[in-house]
């Protein structure tokens, strides 16, 4: 009886269900098989995916596992530099990257909200598949979900990955040691101020472009190659001054950072100070602040330069003991004053990635 | 300067934070670290999460792993039997348990509406480590961020997990074979209908229960004592009806369903046919279809009988060469009538799990 019901009023579904995403398309039924088949799988289109199993089957190199997850909620859904697909592509491949794996497999989870626009979806998607594509991993399962008009923001996306630990590669705080080097692969705050720039609708004379970028390549490469490095971490939402505070927490120690040798593009500070931000507290997304002995710092920053996702490499500071009850991170400014760098608060940017 | 801003609003900020979740509880500052270490770190204590790093290191016993992702948008958040927290654990549990895997780590990641009382996050996620400490599964990383008030639902949850294949345990749809028991362990539709009625606010004369449960267990037990399991799949989304539609698709055959020993809840059978609902359709949360070759189907059942979550289990159907073009599911019904069984076309149980 139900089955009548449902057919009768297909008819008049179908002319409407190839331009908005509908609440059926995230009901398991016919239409998610639609959407599935003609929408996502072309794009993914590798033999693990296809089978559609409820789990993904995968033979890894090695049973040392790394496994992640992240869920984008950015806001505006399109940015100059990349859009939510290819910043949930490159913020999981990110967090596998920092933490000493090669990235292998993703998961791509979808919410969205119902009458989004097909066409806008197929973007992303084509954004999140190109992505994955270039930085060579697979994006063997996934999940649709459409919640009603008014229940969500467009669409959010989560992603979660798995690698496997590039060999001897064992980063973590404990490694560190006073006098090891912080180095930077480039510019910071170009994808908050991006986000910023685009959500508030404001024109400046140079335009922002988000840095959002898959890092894998680029720490794989640093880790092959050089035994010093002790830890790695993406500077994303609460930015350079979230993880330098992380790292003085974590490790115990303090941190000297000098702004001279800090990257910035001009029109990025330009408009941090219009606006009133603190660079070290916008978030990147194609960025790794790199903590390496002494030793090996030049062999890292050369191995940044000679990248194209670290031209603009710099060592920015280093690690000190710590004399204080509470580690500090401290900032010389490029005028020669001091000052401390604190956690943000998390306030001032929502929704930056 | 932005620091001191932000320093001189966090006081009034603090008398508010413990109560609601903030913007800024997403902002990856102070006060994510706040909810990370007070709310979610205490609940799932364990040396992987307590870490704190970009991506969880797991040694496995294998290296032959499945992958799985589900997003969770079910409304209600609580309903009879379960809610939002328990529900995204049992869901990626069961796709790893049915794919022929012991699950080992889940991630966990949330998406919240500002506003959302920390008292509700507070049951869904002692909730969600309950049921993963019952499962035996670990949740090893996380996510958290907040949207405006109006942007999601409340919560919203991610939950992707990773396990090793039992040994032996190659199920596809290749395996099944003309002649296979199609086996369920219990009552059908009864996670659908505990949704609907709360979510109607219909009351009905007996009260209906979600099935909402963690199957690793009893699908483990089966798969290492029963070497005659061909393929398992939990009817989520779209119930019995499009599961065993994708068994016939995906292997060719038809599948012949008898109704008389399909386990059903009366209530939920009431209100089911009060709501004009198919229980074929409705979905379930800790069921599962067994296709089993008939030597084995007596073994598979009492394993079942044996087991907590399958007490009212039954061989429900079998798997039969299919002679038309297209394979065709058919219901011998109650009173010895036929009739086709339709994968549903998805419309009518949004934001079911």
């Amino acid at each position: 009886m139900v089955q009548i019901r449902q057919d009768t009023k297909a008819a008049v579904v179908n002319q409407r269900e190839d331009k908005k995403i509908l609440l059926a398309h995230g009901g398991g039924g016919r239409l998610t098989s639609n959407l599935i088949s003609s929408l996502i799988l072309p794009r993914f289109d590798n033999e693990v995916l296809g089978k559609l199993t409820d789990s993904a089957a995968i033979e890894l190199s090695s049973s040392s596992v790394l496994f992640t997850t992240d869920s984008f909620v950015v806001k505006p859904l399109f940015f100059k530099g990349g859009d939510i697909g290819k910043l949930s592509v490159c913020g999981t491949v990110n967090d596998l990257a920092v933490a000493g794996a090669k990235p292998v497999a993703l998961s791509l989870s979808l919410i969205i909200e119902e009458g989004f626009e097909t066409a806008l979806l197929e973007r992303i998607l084509d954004s999140a598949a190109n992505t994955a594509a270039e930085a060579g991993v697979r994006i063997v399962t996934g999940d649709t979900k459409v919640v009603e008009k008014g229940s969500a923001d467009g669409i959010f996306i989560n992603t979660a990955g798995i690698g496997t630990r590039v060999a001897g590669a064992e980063l973590s705080f404990d490694k560190i040691t006073p006098g090891d080097c912080i180095i930077i692969n480039g510019t910071i705050g170009d994808h908050g101020m991006a986000i910023m720039s685009k959500r508030e609708g404001i024109e400046f004379e140079l335009s922002i472009e988000s840095d959002c970028a898959c890092l894998a390549d680029l720490t794989c490469k640093i880790l092959e190659s050089t035994p010093g490095v002790r830890f790695m971490r993406d500077p994303t939402r609460g930015g350079v001054a979230a993880v330098l505070n992380e790292i003085a927490e974590g490790r115990r120690c303090d941190i000297e950072i000098n702004e001279k040798p800090v990257p910035v593009n001009p029109a990025v500070k330009a408009a941090a100070d219009m606006l009133g931000f603190d660079l070290l507290d916008i978030a990147n997304e194609g960025k790794v602040l790199i903590v390496a002995s002494q030793d090996s710092a030049e062999a890292v920053l050369n191995i940044c330069r000679n990248h194209p996702l670290g031209r603009q490499g710099q060592v920015i500071g280093r690690v000190a003991e710590t004399a204080a009850e509470a580690p500090i991170v401290e900032m010389i400014t490029a005028i020669g004053g001091k000052r401390i760098v604190r956690t943000p608060y998390g306030r001032d940017l929502p929704r930056i990635c």
